[in-house]
């Protein structure tokens, strides 16, 4: 990290994660600097971040009619890459994210990644990438931090699984019969995290959590029955490592993505000034945990499926859920409709084996229309 | 570690740490030898385990009448330094260990600690020589043990604080007016460790809770005001660490000593056997945690307390606990008098600042003789 101050672009930056990425790096002025921020909407959030950390650099929707006289217009891929730029933080939803932290992993420059998409489309492609260039990839997710974070100073080979916590989202405590019939708003009302509408969701299928196997397989290269989830209700602790003799590490602390974030920007080292209120242990009283049931969160089962097969099945994965996610908030299908069209997707794709970005991304692509067929199909 | 033998000498062999530390070694014969094993007392255990590991060296109270062909006798201190010897396991109790961890670590030998007493009485003199010598002081207290795991890879300088779990001991749901009427044989009923007598006791009072402190404040180079206590009913969470940036590490496992046995004597390799069951987070269903009830517990503070004033009050501490224990297992005095008799040996205690190992033992002399006046004019 070095004394000098880190040039930070951040892609995705009106987003709940954005947001809070830029609201950390504003506590650190003599340390950060927002060399370039991009967004796809939110045109007053984006005109006040433009101003207030004036970027040298901006990527925005041609069509949203902002002009900035002092940032350049540049793409998200040219940030990327950009001499400037010393760290690339990928908060984009979806597929937005990929070509720019692949273009920053082939020149070398650190990627701080909190889009789950990423790592689930094209894992090989990125983690080939920083291998070659010696870039790291810092993950964002708390998930993720947590099993980062407990594997410093550990020998790889001595990992015996990974544990993943999951809150159960929404509905954990609902009778799955009555899945049927929520509606988007209850969908919405997450117990410990805050975030966007898409992830939360995601949180209440488990379909995030599968996205997140798939992603701990590629950032810990590690076969998926070597990565397991456990329920774990007040999200404190944030995920763990069994090792080999038996022994296991985890990472806690408050459900605040700022901490994670941080992290990812500070590596190797730490902050000395917590953004988050400390973990108070005993005034929480007890962490739960408990098995998952499988029949509740039959996303997790596809998406771990669909990531075990390889190939192009995890962009269509990806895709599907976003496309039938997005039907699902604008209230034209049920809840447990989001699985099944997810599931009927998987079964007509016809995937590629080690597939280009463009075949990726031609999946993803294949995966949107078949989802939108499927829906189209069943009214 | 290399890749050739290792050659351990277990000093205590025939306690609960010594037994079970020849068990682990036991099934790793292509890996460790037993080179040196000493005790005071259980003849029967000893000579057995003479006639199983077959030791080069032995330690035995020459009042034993034991008598081993195969085995030269030497004397604890011989043990320590001797050329077959790779690394020594401390196990005995109180303050037998001291002198033989203090040359192992002079002769640049790793030493493996379960013994408290050791570092609470002479912690500067031993860490210095640990320094000096560039010898690693391997902790086998599970708490400790959980808190070095947590460190590795992490910089020392964001240690925000270490958090210490205790059980609570034999006595933690009973009302406390009731505590002047408990039996030994009450306390010797520890709700999740299986320990000797004496350690069983002080886990009743929190003394032990108290050493641990005195301990990691030597072990980890901490002011004893970064070390926190925190009650955990079901001794999985074995101890925590908090960093600056808020961040928590926790190590977890079944409560069995032969995870931290064996991490000491692998380190910095973990094994690739577990010698326990794999902890099931899922199946216990919760983990507890709650304040420390410091009136409940008075020798928790009085512990701390003479951490804090430091020369050869924690020397005197520890030997006043020790006659006290003594004398309650023995059924003289009440368990609440355990308390009382520590705190007024240490009242009359004239403490020498940066004792010499002769002065550490003359104030524990002293304050077993204290101890034992104490009792005498109470009767």
């Amino acid at each position: 990290m070095g004394r000098g101050v880190t040039g930070v672009a951040v892609l995705g930056s009106t987003g709940s994660i954005g947001r809070q990425t830029l609201d950390v790096i504003s506590s650190f002025p003599e340390r950060f600097r927002v060399v370039a921020i991009s967004a796809r909407s939110s045109r007053d959030v984006f005109s006040s971040q433009v101003h207030r950390f004036e970027p040298k650099l901006i990527s925005l929707d041609e069509r949203s009619g902002l002009h900035f006289p002092e940032a350049r217009r540049a793409s998200p891929e040219e940030i990327a890459v950009h001499p400037d730029v010393d760290i690339l933080v990928v908060a984009t939803t979806g597929k937005a994210g990929l070509a720019p932290a692949l273009a920053a992993l082939r020149a070398g420059k650190p990627v701080a990644l909190a889009n789950k998409e990423t790592l689930v489309m094209a894992g090989a492609l990125l983690t080939e990438a920083a291998r070659q260039s010696g870039a790291s990839l810092r993950p964002i997710d708390s998930e993720h931090s947590a099993i980062w974070q407990c594997l410093w100073g550990e020998d790889h080979a001595r990992i015996g699984k990974l544990i993943l916590t999951a809150s159960g989202g929404a509905f954990r405590d609902l009778p799955p019969e009555q899945l049927q019939h929520v509606t988007p708003g209850q969908a919405l009302a997450h117990p410990t995290w805050n975030m966007g509408p898409k992830i939360t969701v995601d949180s209440a299928t488990l379909f995030n959590k599968g996205l997140e196997v798939i992603e701990a397989r590629w950032l810990f290269d590690l076969p998926l029955d070597q990565i397991e989830v456990v329920q774990h209700r007040e999200s404190i602790v944030h995920s763990l490592v069994e090792f080999t003799d038996g022994s296991v590490k985890a990472q806690l602390g408050v459900p605040d993505m700022r901490l994670p974030i941080l992290l990812s920007l500070t590596y190797p080292d730490r902050s000395t000034t917590p953004q988050t209120p400390a973990l108070d242990l005993a005034a929480l009283g007890a962490l739960h945990f408990g098995r998952i049931d499988r029949d509740r969160y039959p996303l997790l089962g596809i998406a771990i499926e669909a990531g075990r097969r390889g190939g192009t099945y995890p962009a269509a994965l990806a895709a599907a859920d976003e496309t039938a996610v997005h039907h699902f908030l604008a209230g034209r299908i049920s809840f447990v409709d989001i699985a099944q069209i997810v599931e009927q997707v998987l079964e007509k794709h016809e995937s590629v084996s080690d597939p280009s970005l463009d075949q990726i991304i031609a999946a993803d692509e294949w995966a949107r229309k078949a989802a939108e067929e499927t829906l189209t199909s069943r009214v």
